[in-house]
């Protein structure tokens, strides 16, 4: 099971509605495949430059360490060091903050993540979960 | 004069039914800002997954050098190690060939670039100048 | 609404003269664009050589995530791994401290940033605001 | 002897009026000293955003190798694979093209370099040796 660019743009179609119906700063959005490359991103009027490399970032940590951007940020707080390190071994593209989310297929393994940047980090994710939801799929924050 | 997310989106889709319509192989599309920096991108189905950082590349060095691919094709062809070393000062993120589109607004000013990748670089160019015009810009391969 | 050179060469003599007058340690002062390139930059006499790096990271930072440096200090202190994660997401060139201070044109939006280094950051930031608002725009430390 | 900020402004200036007296297209011109480090850059107005990192590629490659652009072009083409190597150990910051120019002070010695970029490369290096001319130095293109 794979997340077709089809699934991928309507992903990001209910994260940026969710983010604009609760009043959200201009989001971000990225989704990335089960070996965490871009499938589809777009960055909504009005956000800063930047916010391709956070959204990736975000979703890429979540890929590449099988965890929402939620379990990163515990452990980086309980391990700087080691999240530190993560990152060195990933060229620095891991951002382990809320608003990388995780999601499962059918049968729970993972088929790739969102990256959420543009308001609070908690905002972010869950912006990210509600377009997860929207296809049917399950996120993990 | 900038390019909107709409817009972006809009160029993203004419430039892959441009693709479908003339049967080129799955393209994957990327919308940069006058600053080089990510608006909108779309892999299409069954395109490889290091699609994004090919179709970055070329758009990214048309913004930066402020000439589309083909012009940069040329450059390389006649000065390979100019090419590379430009390629060196921007951290390797520089892709040389058709492609890469300049696109520019009302006045002539350069507001932006589109990269395709995915079929032959030619066909890139192709698909994405139908993007760009698609939308009633001007595009400089 | 853009920077132009006329313009940036202002900013940058009004924080240097800002900087002699109230006795600083020698400025150096970068201006960058709305995609977070530089148009000018200058070191005084007596300044250490690494100062180019500094001032274009203090106002690089400011333009990708869209606030100011004393905005990017406090979620560093918050959060520092977050900003040890960003920075590495933009290839360690962010240095999150006050100094680093967005240009907004007549309409609101962020034309641009200006870096200043070489004092406290407090000074800093402060004779970056007096270069902003000698050219009559608006300066967000 | 060192180039101070007030050499570096007449030099760039010198070299900006030469283009434009000559019908070039903008120029960037960048001034460093002689560790390879910037003292002042400008942009023209219209010069394509990523001008920063071509101009210093050239002065840079000028000073950390202590040859002219031009002698470092011919470098490149009859050893490739030695000016690959060097600008990999310089960290892709070397451009070994004609419009970086060394300048070398009274008694002979080295005291930075100047790098300018934006039209074709012998172009370059003429405005780069009228900047440095015009202060009363000596240029080594």
């Amino acid at each position: 099971m794979e997340i077709g660019i089809e699934t991928a743009r309507r992903i990001i179609a209910a994260a940026q509605e969710t983010g604009v119906a609760r009043g959200m700063k201009p989001l971000s959005v990225v989704v990335l495949d089960a070996g965490g490359h871009p499938i589809a991103f777009e960055r909504a009027d009005g956000a800063s430059p930047g916010r391709f490399e956070i959204a990736r970032g975000k979703a890429y940590g979540a890929v590449m360490l099988g965890m929402g951007g939620r379990a990163q940020a515990e452990r980086a707080a309980s391990g700087p060091a080691f999240m530190a390190a993560i990152n060195g071994a990933f060229g620095g593209k891991v951002v382990p903050v809320p608003g990388g989310v995780l999601v499962r297929g059918a049968e729970g393994a993972v088929i790739g993540a969102v990256g959420v940047t543009g308001d609070t980090s908690d905002n972010d994710a869950e912006a990210a979960l509600a377009g997860i939801a929207a296809v049917g799929l399950t996120g993990e924050a």
